[in-house]
């Protein structure tokens, strides 16, 4: 049974990396002692090891070991072992482009399939749903495809923000273009604010955290979804 | 010899479609009766025909007629035969992909490098740039490549806009995302703020508009450069 927790972002204002989630990961991880982080995305072009470090140190709270997959020989057998998995954020353009390179996207989609528990953070959540087409971020590298996991019926938009309606710039809004997205794509697309996150267990999807969501389906007005609302439908 | 404006954006607060931009427009475009207009980028999603309305509502006034590519049987001799071109901003993988799908790419570089009259705004300018890969636009379509024109030695972030230093949001600023370009690209990156624009005539490149800009280049601080500074070097 799939076990994933996917949240907009790391950290929120004035709390620590992955604070305000630990009470979920105590639940998510209960009874893991080491998880398999996945570094790929490189937030600020930062190395493998730097940010393995810091996903450490944010575990170290909790008493659980991390290990990043560069450290493995093998990245394939690394995941096919993992007894938990993280996948940080960065940039969604380098984390899928190097999971195609080193031909583990299956892989990984099978492992979180089979019920390791799985956290994502920012991009790491991106990859879950069906393409990556609504990430946020810089194509600074050309990925073999858009496509990601699909694990998870929906298109993720991380960091999701409203429309600063005061603002004189000419820049598109987040809704703009997710609105842009749906004239070319059918996949439903979950804006999720920075400070929630979606549970999924199973095949039960539910919005968590204390903001609303935003909805967005091809030709229909975005909706606005409470925490705790069930996304099944 | 290259005769090209690119501007960030088509228009700035306050002010109608182009109208910042019109007595430069003038000067780039004397003598010309009719300008070829490709409006693939679409902007939340309009048809062909739509834009070229908005287009040639804009050029009306100064007596200038325009007509979108589309309307051609042809578009490779519609590019060919074309006396000036624009091309309108919107979502930059949309246009890229569509100029590779319709293989008109090259012949759209031979004819500015001709000294065809062009003007770019936002998309229209990014994709006279090196390669695509600093734009803001989702990646809503899959480009064949992200190598673009490359009629101009340097990238463009178009709508470039500083940090909020007091925003609390926590997703990436326009800073950092082209540092984390520069992690895996060598092309310099400039930084155009809206209102501001790129004046090339040959092979000068001069800075224009009453705002700053800010050159990113690899492994160095982020450099401001004030308006009417020749960027050759």
């Amino acid at each position: 049974m799939k076990n994933i927790i996917l949240a907009s972002s790391s950290s929120v204002h004035g709390s620590g990396y992955l604070e305000y989630l630990e009470p979920e990961l105590k639940v998510l991880f209960a009874g893991v002692t080491e998880i398999l982080f996945i570094p790929y995305a490189r937030p600020s072009g930062i190395s493998y090891e730097e940010y393995t470090e810091i996903a450490a140190k944010g575990f170290s709270k909790l008493g659980i070991d991390v290990i990043g997959i560069h450290e493995f020989t093998n990245p394939k057998s690394a995941i096919e072992n993992a007894k938990a998995i993280f996948v940080g954020g960065g940039n969604t353009f380098v984390l899928v482009a190097t999971l195609y390179e080193l031909e583990i996207m299956q892989d990984l989609k099978s492992c979180i399939e089979s019920g390791i528990p799985y956290l994502g953070t920012s991009a790491g959540s991106n990859i879950c749903g069906m393409t990556m087409q609504t990430t946020n971020d810089m194509p600074i590298k050309m990925p073999k495809s858009f496509k990601t996991l699909g694990v998870f019926p929906f298109n993720i938009n991380a960091h999701f923000i409203e429309a600063d309606k005061s603002s004189t710039h000419k820049g598109e809004t987040r809704e703009t273009r997710i609105k842009e997205y749906h004239v070319f794509n059918e996949t439903a697309v979950i804006g999720l604010k920075e400070g929630s996150w979606l549970r999924v267990l199973g095949n039960t999807i539910t919005l968590d955290g204390e903001l609303e969501a935003v909805l967005f389906k091809k030709n229909k007005s975005p909706k606005r979804v409470s925490p705790k609302t069930n996304l099944n439908h």
